[in-house]
């Protein structure tokens, strides 16, 4: 039986929290969803991660800081961004109805035999 | 200079070929558009390929044969289908108006620098 869903399945904008989902993995790297319903990062917190993350807007509105740039990149459906590794940035605002809706490609982990 | 784009940019149903692009490759996997204007797969051709693929439909639809299924799978909006290695698989149709625009995630391959 092949694993298949709908990225847009059980999004809903009344989430109090963000909702993570790992939709695949294989060693090398994950396919996450993401469902922003308002949230943004915490003040004052920014992500530095230790691997490139590829990230797209499939629903709603996103709005980025990356460290060192002077202006807030808006990200609409469809918008992609590759963030390298260390590269420091945030969420500073989602959309929240309707919701954010994020696929986000880490190249890191992931395991043979996904669950 | 971060490297940035959309999903959707450029799409046109007018296209004789099936359109590829990689969006992003790091080591371990590799982030590709498709954009399919009416293409199917070559008669009696079937992909069998040494990794596994992940690949979610965003916009069209799309028709695929999957060795030992006896139904057709459609993939609308959202939809996404995990491809493990040699699954064998073919494309049987895809919509042309609005033309089918595909993500597909390779495990395989990668550059640490991309163009």
């Amino acid at each position: 039986m092949l694993r298949s869903g709908n990225v847009f399945a059980g999004v809903r904008p009344d989430r109090e929290a963000e909702a993570f989902a790992t939709l695949a993995e294989r060693p090398g790297a994950v396919v996450e969803r993401i469902v922003s319903t308002g949230q943004a990062s915490p003040a004052g917190f920014w992500y530095d991660q230790d691997w490139t993350e590829w990230v797209v807007v499939l629903a709603g509105e996103a709005r980025l800081a990356i460290a060192g740039e002077a202006a807030l990149r808006t990200l609409r459906p469809g918008d992609w961004l590759e963030l390298p590794e260390h590269v420091r940035h945030r969420v500073e605002w989602t959309l929240a109805d309707p919701p954010t809706v994020w696929l986000a490609v880490h190249w890191k982990g992931g395991r043979a035999e996904p669950a």
